[in-house]
């Protein structure tokens, strides 16, 4: 079943190791398919060299699984989450690709310092808290979707298609999952310059608002121009 | 038509990503016919590994699409003014090349550390102030060109074949779009040097002008010895 | 002889320049043979390239050569050390890995700041003093050995598979050749993004105990729910 | 004439590019040949990609050209210079790799931090001063290697095999244009992780000097036992 769902959450899991996000098996990347309400994610703790479709799992969205051999991602909960308060999304990721991690463990936003980021991300990329004890042990990954879900409570989670979980990595969403691996990479690359942004002058400001908005606008929302689509 | 050209420009754009210089789309070099007044420039937003040299779009120095299938490069109103305005330049190349990005988001020129620059590079690599609100408004992309050639009135921009645009990028040329990419690529290593440079020592000075003298005149005018040209 | 175990230990070193862990000869792993109680290391200063299955020499725990053409590393006493202590592991890593190394030369333990180190390691990765003159006169290789498992009295070291040792680099181990290595993979990508966490925050703190809980639970002992085991 | 030479001159040029100690043809490798007293050198200014072993240039000790169709390096003065005062060297490097580039244009010796360094090198790495502009004008290139056998007069320049040239770049050399490469690549590896020792323990200090004495005697003089061949 979903066959074309499971090629393409396959090959978005391979854009991972591709695009230098994971080490080992620590990403995983899941897509919805919104006529059945499945999704399809990444098996838990196979490593990206021996994956391929038909490994991917589906699963409903009480996270029960309907089709595969492996045990799906241990983040599936977090994935199920977004999905079921978000139905304008049909993709997500996670990494700790190591620039966005490192902001993540830092307990920092990441300031909007230029265009490259104003170009996909509206404002500084939230990290959020950690989870308290209490969230933990009532389920880790579920709350951890939820926190995610309850920050983006009347903000705009498409203009923002990113966050960071403090002392734990980035989730990323689009509108399908190469969508969701592009905005992660996006991320680790603004991470990265936001990094050495302070390094060269540790007194730098976030690029003035018209700056930032010039670009977002440049590419999303009925004036863009940007691309071959308008 | 100017097919020669097109083959030109666009094999300059397939070096951006075999130097690293570029993410994605994110970059686009053009070139210069002087016999026809028009230049040819990478399509907006098409990925590297799909351009072929007939997808170049050919322009004329007011933008208007003379030849192609794509819309041009979103930077094409920056690349014509610096055409306009210098005759002696062939190629033109935007990037978002990660160190020195950092340097034009943390707002600085890049100082004159050592020979590597010198050689290339007369003096500090300047970063040009933002646009206004009104710039902005007014022509984003054209007030972008016109910034940088206003910087340089009365400047030698052969002698310093890149600027850095605040909070943006780097805009770099040369006399074809193959040494375009060349000074982009020497310009992202100055970049990164310069980074560790002042993270090895904090109270570094630029490198003595008598040393940078020498390289660079070692390599450029009429004294020059480097290289099998001489 | 061991013919198996020479083949594990020639593909767990060619893991070490796969992963970026080595420049030329600088690393070495080992499997241990407990029906034999000998063990299996690769000979010391033979570029990778060159190496091949039968190059691997078989040593006892006297580090007596028992069979092979080359001599056994240099460092060949300390892995004896680690195999003649413990006799849960059964592979040992040594690496320059940089940022690892980095570390080792600052003189500091890693601390845990996120969930990436709290997969694989409970708590700091402990950085182990200089061996002292005497020490390093009476036996450095063998000495080294001795302040690492010494180090360990009464602390679990299958909870933390890894140690620096100061101004040197670092030593890993684990059930296998291959999960030495993987360890020492892991070990240096904790080490690069402790460095940035703390580049991004100078006052971070470790990740809450209760989320290291949780994620080096999740993978080990009896509730872990991680992978494909359980 | 000296094909063989030529050949191991041309191989050694190649491992610039292999081991990322050069972008474009920044960097050149020559080798001496004792008998007839010429050394052979790579070409100014040719690309390596386009090199090939016959392109290889042979001067003798006054940097006149024996035979070639190029140009040699523009550096050839400063080789000749080593060759002419020490007899004991058969190879000579020149490069702008970035860590070790960014320590010279920092203008810093590299501390011994570990045993990486001192496996290789006894004691700090030397960043000699800029030539004055005396200097400059009399002859850069001559000059520059004047400067380095001058700072080696009564110190051991086999114990120490590289030096920085402060805003310049590196030189390096040994028993042959291999070695050399080896130093050189050594070298870059001990600069990048002396750059982050420092940013992970602003106050560290040297690494012990027992330490150090151990790991250089460990591979140099009578009682190394380090490798194969003791």
């Amino acid at each position: 079943m979903l066959e074309a769902l499971k090629k393409e959450v396959y090959e978005a899991n391979m854009l991972l190791p591709k695009y230098s996000l994971v080490t080992f098996t620590w990403g995983n990347v899941s897509g919805f398919d919104k006529e059945s309400g499945y999704f399809v994610i990444k098996p838990s703790g196979v490593e990206y060299e021996a994956l391929s479709p038909e490994d991917m799992v589906v699963v409903d969205l009480n996270c029960n699984k309907i089709e595969g051999k492996y045990n799906p991602s241990s983040d599936t909960k977090t994935h199920a989450e977004l999905y079921k308060k978000w139905n304008d999304i049909g993709g997500v990721v996670h990494t700790h690709s190591p620039y966005a991690t490192s902001w993540a463990q830092a307990g920092r936003s990441i300031p909007a310092y230029g265009t490259t980021h104003a170009d996909y991300f509206y404002g500084p990329i939230p990290c959020l808290r950690c989870l308290t004890k209490e969230e933990i042990d009532a389920g880790y990954e579920r709350n951890t979707g939820v926190l995610i879900t309850d920050y983006f409570e009347g903000k705009d989670h498409i203009a923002m298609m990113a966050a960071l979980c403090k002392n734990h990595g980035s989730f990323a969403w689009g509108k399908d999952p190469e969508e969701a691996v592009h905005t992660a990479v996006v991320l680790e690359e603004c991470a990265k310059m936001a990094m050495w942004t302070e390094q060269i002058n540790s007194h730098v400001e976030p690029a003035p608002q018209e700056v930032q908005d010039k670009h977002y606008y440049r590419k999303h929302g009925e004036n863009a121009y940007y691309g071959q689509g308008h």
